[in-house]
């Protein structure tokens, strides 16, 4: 009584560049098997023919509600966006935004083949129930800074939430800290919570070296640059996911590999704020874990991660003057098992092999921009879109097939969504 | 008995950033009136709600039928992958090749809302059949070196393809000069082709400051750089279309400026091939006529032009380390009258205006992407993709309605062209 995907391309992502075919069959929430696997009675039947299976992609840092400021005064500098346009419309959000928001995100992330991603924001249990709802796969953080002196009951909502929902809905959910920045969280907080999640094994989801501003700003106020200050706070003895990493040095990276910090790289969002351009490169020579990620809609604006690959490998070529910096695989690894890592669930998620969660996008290669099919690895990379993705599974259910979603309903999440945005943006 | 597009969003990108509301009329090949327009006697009527109008988007450098070489061999060196693999594989290329592979990027074009574009390739009588079949519109030049000593016969073929096909196909089809660069033509030639171009008032597609190497062989035979001694043999009195003109330096613009140049630019071509970043704001700011193009697929790798608008403003914006750069109505226009005007025929296409060419693209606003409706020109340019395009008119034909190809047999299309890369690549 599983489902079996019969005539199908796949690609791994777990045994390097090749295309294989064959069959995949899933028993409950896992893969079954892949390969030469034969059908088994009462197996419910999907067709490949003409597509190609992935493992979902891994969206390893985002701000899902904040589809709702999507192109929001997006014109303005960064600072004046921040100040005077987001934080006052952040302040009138309240919960019931943030669910419908976060479904539109997971909308809009399952009809572009992501199936799991990592959150920071706020009103944690209205995107569990956005969870519950959609059948998406994440691991949430609640987004924290301690300037308003509440620092530790902030700490104390996060375990709170981790001990009653960690690994809730079928395993679908997992929970973070959400410590914002170096820059917005104090050294105190910021030593608290690498203890605790040192000692409940909590990773820590955590955005740094965005920006040329931060780097100044830790340095005037700690006499160093922010990696060697969090590394000397012990910030990097717990699991950390950290967000961007834009202005990081060699040495810098040498300190990051030792502690098994991962990155997430938010390419089209460090174009867009003009934050830079990270090392993406020399991350993955070290051999540090390194993700791609879209960064909340604000800042992008949509949550497409086959935009998000090719930017990352296009942008790259250009900054190095190197036009083979990057084999398409290399890319497509960082938007799979990469980000997957990078959320320290890379033993469940990021690719396709036998025990894993059946998380498993097929994409239909019958647009006229795959043909002709000199090379499917190439054209993933630099020629698919999320339209192209046809049928999505996630924990085994298919929640989209030949681009129906077929529990979601469509026009009441956009609905709601751009009535809630109009209010909260008083357009 | 005109076609009457009614309540549709539309933006003219000839009144500036303005979305307006309305109806188009359409009448034989061009816009009879926009606006306030009412309906005819034996009007066909196409609804406009939830679609915002805008002129079909122009790409003004383009090699059409490598569409056939897609992503082949596109991981090695740029050198080795045009010499050993690219290079070889066009010697064998026929006509009708050319006429297939002419066909797909058609077919790929106009799926992504693109309805007219500027090419420069061989067999032109072929990619002629093939704008005839399809119905769009273009300006084709014959590729042409001068170094096997064939300079004057390649001069006289465009004379004649353009005595004979010029403004053809109900005046779908223009002829450019297609001399290939000034480091593969030879400084008399370049001269002639100028010459020719003056006399004849045929406009003149060439790719000129590609990349760094480039320049310096020019300099090495010429004694300056690549710009000034084009100016010098008096190359810029013809009108000139350059494509991607990366490396180009502020008193060289003013020399552009002073002789109209218009140029193109290829962002992603010129990321994926590691040419380069493009000045693209200077030559906004110094009144230059910019369009924005995908190049040949074979360096891209497809022909769609929203990835390129995309790519061109966050390139931008973290080049100059500026978040303000490029507002997302400075590329829309690039990418319609922009490059209309860089291809010499801006006073027919790319704005919608009582009396031009009826190329209309109507772009499907249903998509979570665009939800909530914030700020339709930032979702545009942010989040709009090929596939939302919905309805597409070139010259007052419908040849695409809700996603389904009129006239074109889309299979055969794909068919052909498969069959004849994999004989062309030896696959």
């Amino acid at each position: 009584m599983g489902i079996y995907i019969e005539h199908i391309s796949y690609l791994t992502m777990g045994d390097g560049p090749i295309v294989q075919e064959g069959a995949i069959r899933v028993e409950g929430q896992k893969i079954a098997a892949i390969g030469a696997v034969e059908k088994e009675p009462g197996d419910t039947v999907i067709s490949g023919r003409g597509k190609i299976a992935l493992p979902g992609l891994v969206n390893s840092h985002n701000h899902a509600a904040m589809v709702l400021l999507r192109g929001y005064a997006d014109h303005l500098p960064l600072m004046r966006w921040l100040t005077e346009m987001i934080f006052p419309a952040e302040e009138r959000l309240g919960g019931e935004d943030v669910y419908w928001g976060t479904l539109l995100a997971h909308l809009e992330m399952i009809k572009s083949g992501t199936t799991s991603y990592a959150d920071m924001y706020f009103f944690l249990e209205e995107s569990i129930w956005a969870l519950e709802e959609s059948g998406m796969r994440a691991s949430l953080a609640l987004g924290a800074t301690d300037g308003d002196g509440k620092g530790d009951e902030k700490l104390a909502a996060t375990l709170s939430l981790h001990r009653e929902f960690q690994n809730h809905l079928d395993g679908r959910l997992r929970i973070m800290f959400g410590p914002h920045a170096p820059y917005t969280c104090s050294e105190p907080f910021l030593r608290k919570v690498a203890a605790a999640g040192q000692e409940h094994g909590i990773p820590i989801h955590i955005h740094i070296a965005e920006t040329l501003q931060e780097i100044e700003i830790i340095e005037k106020s700690k006499g160093k640059r922010v990696i060697p200050y969090l590394y000397d706070i012990g910030f990097f003895d717990a699991q950390v996911l950290a967000a961007h990493m834009v202005h990081v040095n060699e040495a810098e990276m040498d300190l990051l590999k030792e502690k098994n910090v991962a990155v997430s790289i938010c390419t089209q969002s460090e174009m867009k704020l003009a934050s830079g351009i990270a090392p993406v490169t020399k991350y993955l020579e070290k051999g540090i874990v390194t993700g791609l990620a879209t960064d909340g809609a604000s800042s992008n604006n949509d949550l497409d991660m086959w935009e998000e690959m090719r930017a990352t490998s296009f942008l790259q070529k250009v900054a190095l003057m190197d036009s083979t910096a990057l084999l398409p695989y290399e890319t497509l690894s960082m938007a799979t098992l990469g980000s997957a890592r990078a959320m320290y669930w890379g033993d469940e998620i990021g690719s396709l092999e036998p025990g894993k969660k059946a998380d498993i996008v097929l994409v239909d290669l019958s647009a006229p921009h795959f043909c002709p099919r000199n090379d499917l690895l190439s054209h993933l990379l630099h020629c698919g879109k999320g339209g192209d993705v046809d049928t999505v599974l996630i924990d085994g259910k298919v929640l989209m097939e030949k681009r129906r979603m077929l529990h979601l309903d469509e026009e009441k999440i956009l609905y709601e969504a751009e009535k809630r945005a109009k209010v909260l943006l008083q357009l």
